[in-house]
């Protein structure tokens, strides 16, 4: 770490350990039985999930919900076009990845047995992408999680006295640039940062993924705890703001 | 046809020959050449327009561009959830379809010598679905595509004087419900429809397609005039909304 | 439109309002229910009805029954070779289109009550395609499709006194070639045509389908009427020839 | 072998070491280079032989040409309707297989240096199945492989004085009944066969494949020896009729 | 045959009539119910054999158990690396031909009445390939079929008095080098051979399958014979090994 | 943490911060330019490597080298039989994952620019399954790697005086189970951890990357620390057992 962090200040006025500004806009489906539209400065996901009654038959007669989440992203979500990954005739390993990550990231805050046996599909599809997608796509999930839940308990699919929601969870990427850690990456942070870390981080503080890589050069000790103390005070600030959003009334723009 | 059409009042207010609430936002996505947010009544398309110089190989030398699209539609835009495209490994046929009607439709007002050895393809994705989705895209894809020829023309990719454009293009989903001809169907109308039909009209007031189905029961000379003049009158409006949203500013929301 | 069409001779002598010789041969295989090979001039079609009970699962329990429809071409039918969708691992656009178009004609001339809980399924393979394969196809597989309705009924599977067939269902193509409207376009024309239309029309003279696509230039009121009056003139006369076979005692060359 | 064969007739009326009837008929495509519907018995495939200047990568600047096949069967070919395999979206094992022995079995009789740098596919698409479909393809597949290389050489590109065909091939299936060998099995055989075996014969009466499997029980020596008998004498019949079939005019039906 | 073939010296020192040194370890995987490596010379097999209750669907009710087998070759068991199946999506011909010859070449000596209905399942995978991987395969995986069929007696779902294994199985290559028959061809013989043939022979010296392919120039009859010769005397020393192997303790390295 | 981890000992016998026996075996294979069968316990990978001089087309001209990496398991590496890939016809998420960990984890060590424009393809097919397949994956092929480059020194692909490899790397898995942290979990204590850490380390001890997953329920920071060290340690070992392997003489069992 080569510079005074405090000192630095970010191509987007931001300073190091600042989030972009986050928007997270419930309703934005009409369909669905939750909906976000959750941006991190210029990322844009739309999170739908979709409630239905019943389980896979591996968990049939558990007792036991299920929730999963599948990630996406459009073809001109980014600065050039992607070739679409239906055309290609499979999913690629990024997106399988992330996919996998956020249906972890959200079962570690749901008590499958309080949700009884139903299924809830989180579809978290970029819209644009400027750094952050999964991060985002998780803290704007979590919303429309909630929501889809809150619908279930209204039509009564789900039922008794329990929380199915044990604790909110939210995410944030942290990364190190020439020798600084930084928090919220967008794509021209990313893309220069020599160690990039995802953080997923319950509303308690505790952690439920720490996804470090080193990019360019391995990092020691101290830089892994650096970034950590930047991801838990982010996610501490997007778990208020998951708060706030879930507080006002739903409608969408 | 039972019913005097002019004494008809749709579920949703409309007579049979007005179209439902049509808005275009240009400049929805910043990275794209052009992008438009369209949306007919509860029916929302985002069309997004990638320029990049050069065309594919069996084009290669011919002096002439290529125009493309690509539909497809998220899975939760829709009452219930669909499973993905890309999970399942292949491309439906309804899809495929609508991508080369979307294709088609735009290649008829584009003058390929006068946009040069250039691509654009269109990707319009259907965040959300309440009938007439591949009308909507044909309709918000020609004005993501007239700014991206004007983005490829400042930025002196397309030079010379003649007009990319040969004409504007829009579409509207006609069709007979209890023996009345109804112009631009939400989901409800549709699937009540005994004839749907999907026109697609220039500025000029010509056909590029006239895709009519019967799908309950086989209609008549008279009926199918009845429905391409609703058909003309609605493509009319939209052209004007089309011309009035490509006059202002462009910018997001 | 530029020329007086009733002075226009065509490349293969016909007037435009003129089919190409047109054979159907029914019992062209041993083993399905319906078969039947169709001409129209070069194009060659093997159109066979597979009849089995029982439905799909989503019309189970339904007492209607369920007609479909898969077309596609051998490797060699046309002029160069195309590669095999089987060996591609995936079907094109157009054959998905086309296999829809076909299932859909035949569904508007079925009574599926009539037709009780049973499937049946229309292959149609181009041996030979000389332009106007679908419009063949549709033509020939109305007939198989009749055989093996009869079929079913000579094997109790098909019971009661309603006729499952509610009309009869042919079609054609048109199109303009150099200003004039001509019927039933063998492939040279069809690269020509500045405009195209597939109709499919009933024996009562009604319409099912119609599919115009304005290929290089969009198309007038005028011409579409044009091209109307010729597709019904030629589907009657499919029709008259879709009712000689059946006369006929059925029997292979 | 528990009977005297002389004395066994079969279903249809032949002896143990008689073909059914056997035709070719050439010229039954009009864009391939070189086409033939082959007949043994009710078994009916379609083989269209494509040419082509150049080979695949793999084989340019060699000197030396490429001759490949491919086979399938339409989905009603058989009594009961099959999945086709482009809806699957991959190729059966059984089809790969008998794929690649059509193409060894036509490579052993070409000279592909005198062949030159041309390709030549052969499309062997069964129309009706009734048994040996894979020997039928093989025997009909050679005439139609010596209509292409002679219009190669009509037009001039294949060119010296090396005859491209060094031999001519054909196969036929042999088998044991009830203890009986016996040639050319239809399908009500097939089944029945105690072995199956497939040999493909030169003109000269060399072996260019032999591949016999026990369905039921191993055989022994003897046995192979008599079922070689058979195959040996079978193919000289064809090779007979695949030399007047090329002796004669071509010219479809 | 243009030399004497008992004067003959190959490349690794053996006689035309000789193996390879061959080798069976048993036990040498923790988890499968029979597991065995088997290597002639330098090609290395590992046979896994699974035993699971209960038969595919269209087995169920029949009283009879199933055995199948797949094939496969790890990336770099050759010696350029191949691109992984699993990458391509989809199985190539050789990969299923050979599956489907394993499986069939076990069936031959399994009585599935005695097996109940229980399917076992061979996996066969190339760890390094040198010539016969198919032949090696079949050898080992007899062995490894036994041992789950025991373990499937021992823990008591293979009931009765019957033996499951009528009789053992094994496989060897022959080929036709410089004129020379010769027994189990590593890679540099079969690449340069003639003839090619696999042949599968049961302990009691009959034929399960014989796959002779001309790879340069057809065969004759004496040819055929000499190479049946070899095969069944290789296949005989191959019995003896598999009873040596079976008779001793299992036991992994 | 409940328990006095000194005082633990485990179903095997080690105590919480104890590897299982770990064994590397080089030159396991007779052609790969590099390959070790590497032993965590019951878990056997085998690591093949393989150079070819190029590289990719996105990097040609660059003056670097690429190195990347696919994981694998065989059908019955498990406690019961998994579907092959191959025969699904894509690739898992698990797989993709863990494929692109140990390619990033490989080149984290790697001087692309030092290799010059050389690939080298790491496959690491998991034989045997009995937890952390991913971590001796990485382990195992850091060596074969090391092989690799030594083989494209000897052959003149790989010149100059800087070394490729900057450092080693290897990996070990972490979890905490009944509140005590552990060391290297096999199966029956990876499905009983609470959570579940992969760490990638490179011989400096500096961290490539930090997996830790909540698997039951979020880890707070101190239960990440004593994590981090148990791995750090066991890291340091697989190091030395590295440099022991790659400092004796190659050879295979």
């Amino acid at each position: 770490m080569t510079q005074n962090p405090s000192a630095v200040v970010r191509a987007d006025g931001r300073t190091p350990d600042q989030l972009r500004p986050v928007t997270i806009t419930r309703g934005w489906l009409d369909h669905a039985e939750g909906s976000v539209l959750v941006e991190f400065g210029g990322t844009r996901v739309l999170c739908a999930a979709s409630f239905t009654e019943g389980v896979p038959r591996w968990k049939k007669g558990s007792g036991e919900g299920w929730v999963t989440a599948e990630y996406a992203m459009l073809p001109r979500a980014t600065d050039s076009r992607n070739q679409r990954e239906s055309v290609k005739g499979k999913i690629g390993g990024r997106t399988h990845e992330i996919s996998r990550l956020i249906g972890r990231s959200l079962r570690a805050v749901v008590d499958v047995k309080a949700l009884g046996e139903n299924t809830i599909v989180l579809d978290c599809d970029v819209l644009q992408a400027d750094g952050g997608t999964r991060t985002a796509a998780i803290t704007g999930a979590y919303v429309a999680l909630a929501d889809a839940i809150a619908w279930g308990r209204r039509h009564g699919h789900v039922t008794g006295g329990h929380q199915v929601l044990t604790d909110s969870v939210s995410a944030v990427s942290v990364g190190i640039i020439d020798g600084t850690p930084m928090l919220d990456l967008p794509y021209v942070e990313d893309v220069r940062a020599e160690t990039d870390m995802n953080v997923v981080v319950t509303g308690a503080g505790t952690f439920v993924e720490v996804q470090g890589t080193a990019e360019h050069a391995p990092f020691d000790r101290a830089e892994l705890d650096a970034l950590l103390d930047l991801a838990v005070g982010g996610t501490a600030t997007l778990a208020q703001i998951q708060r706030d959003a879930l507080a006002a009334e739903p409608g969408r723009r």
